[in-house]
């Protein structure tokens, strides 16, 4: 029983595993919108305002910005690419939950954007020395990049009791870090705010 | 990833199928512990202090109740039958769950006892009406007991802000309506504040 869509925040440190993670829960987790992202790149050969990207001027993106309707954002190239609220508002209003891995910093922008409509989830290495161990494997960071991704890590840490929930992803175990994802996802839909409507009209 | 156990509480309306859905969960919920009851029924041949019951006196059990070290009772047949904290205490601190199937004003009782350590779980029937078909489908209870039972889910349904999670079952889905309280059970391990330990931590 679902009444309505919820947008789920997944963020983590760098070394935490979410790209992984996440790619195995939009395997595993159905009834999850696809939102069309805004942007300020023009649009290539063959792409279709609205199917491809909500494209627009910079100017337009950040008078939206200012008006609190993009919910997440970065800069690349050059370019402005964001999440507009009223597309996460479309899909979680047509039952759909929304997916959003977005950096740990832009969590209680998403909250209080969305307020009880959105969940936020961190994703941590188990230890500061897995996560540490991580970085090194990858073998592209150098070690300044690294201490600074630790240091980083720090503050983002820090950022926890912005978030609801907190899920570690033992290294080997993505998929079971998925599921773990998976069930606060399922769960987050029985709590007692958003049973609401249902318990309001239990006897009508 | 789990510390800690905590007290699932799985409360209902009568009709609204609790027993067995609660039946259904234990038989997929891993990782649950089981209390050792107290009452003060006299022990019967063979049964052993501490194993079947924590047997006890009247005035015993009235003491503890006075003091808070009850999370929940019943009196039947003359006899008190309860949970004790202490037993709920040692069960989660060895990193299980318990769940406790108990009225619905029984609730806040439990979080008042365990603050943080307990979730409390709603069961509903998906309408006051299904409820009330379901409690004819017994036939077991005359009129006036059904419309007594009713009259005490207004009550009950009122209590709703009290618990964490509404939980609906829908006919013919007891399964279903289980795995949505086993998801509900994992999910609670994430909180983040069940995870702090996991979080102060994290650079040690």
């Amino acid at each position: 029983m679902k009444n309505k869509g919820l947008v789920f925040v997944i963020s983590g440190p760098s070394g935490s595993g979410k790209g992984t993670v996440v790619d195995e829960l939009r395997k595993i987790c159905t009834d999850v919108g696809v939102s069309v992202s805004a942007t300020t790149r023009k649009p290539r050969e063959g792409e279709v305002d609205g199917v491809n990207y909500h494209y627009m001027t910079r100017e337009q993106f950040e008078k939206l910005l200012a008006e609190g309707e993009i919910l997440e954002h970065t800069e690349y190239n050059g370019n402005y690419y964001g999440t507009l609220k009223r597309e996460a508002r479309k899909i979680i209003d047509s039952g759909k939950d929304l997916i959003l891995e977005i950096e740990v910093d832009g969590g209680s922008q998403v909250r209080n954007l969305m307020g009880d409509d959105c969940v936020l989830i961190m994703l941590l290495a188990p230890t500061a020395a897995e996560q540490e161990r991580r970085l090194r494997d990858r073998n592209t960071d150098t070690e300044e990049a690294i201490a600074g991704r630790l240091a980083k890590a720090k503050i983002e840490v820090a950022m926890a009791p912005q978030y609801d929930y907190i899920v570690l992803n033992e290294t080997g175990k993505t998929l079971e870090c998925a599921n773990d994802i998976l069930h606060i996802i399922n769960a987050s839909h029985y709590t007692v705010s958003r049973m609401r409507t249902v318990t309001d009209h239990y006897f009508d």
